[in-house]
């Protein structure tokens, strides 16, 4: 499969996800993931899901900027590379983030995310 | 190996490289490794070094912001993800950059570099 083709369908999925029903996050996440959110890190989908629905946000709106993708190595696991910005509802500025995915083939021919690192980038 | 000195090691390492031998850079890719580097792709220790000693600029300082660092599996490999700037000489505003990196042992209980991607951040 096209590495290319599978980062940009996982981070058009990933982000409209996102903001428009973040607990349904918890699909893309297996007990061995990880997400690292501006610095702490979470294991297990119970966690994560419970951090990604607890962020001091509600209503948000990620623009993409770039999408990068390389093979992580020869077993169909693919690493993505987001940069873009964060509208957070009633607030004047968009906040930019880096974000960067390691996605692993499943059985049923779909992807799970181990790593996830997010940061956002300060001006 | 605890991830956190591996990655906090490489960094610096890396980055010093960076500033003040470029092209000692080359030890660390392998003829599998890849570079992102603000978009292109390359591939290989001889490609990637061309690339990273013709870059438009010369004198540079990297400074570190965050480092955050998970394993990527099983086998002793390492996800780090930097954000940081970069002045270049003779200009007035350092740049805002993010770059990852996917480390992998060597039988020589050393890493190399088999995934690279960075990015500008523009403001």
């Amino acid at each position: 499969m096209d590495p290319d083709a599978v980062a940009r369908a996982f981070v058009e999925h990933y982000y409209r996800t996102f903001d428009t029903n973040r607990a349904g996050l918890s699909t893309l996440y297996q007990d061995n993931s990880m997400l690292s959110f501006e610095g702490p890190k979470t294991q297990g989908v119970a966690a994560i899901t419970a951090k990604l629905t607890s962020l001091p946000f509600q209503q948000c709106h990620h623009n993409i900027s770039t999408i990068d993708c390389q093979p992580s190595g020869p077993t169909g696991s693919v690493l993505v590379f987001v940069s873009g910005s964060l509208q957070l509802a009633g607030e004047q500025h968009a906040l930019k983030f880096s974000q960067m995915f390691h996605l692993i083939p499943t059985p049923q021919a779909s992807f799970y995310v181990l790593n996830d690192i997010f940061r956002l980038n300060y001006a």
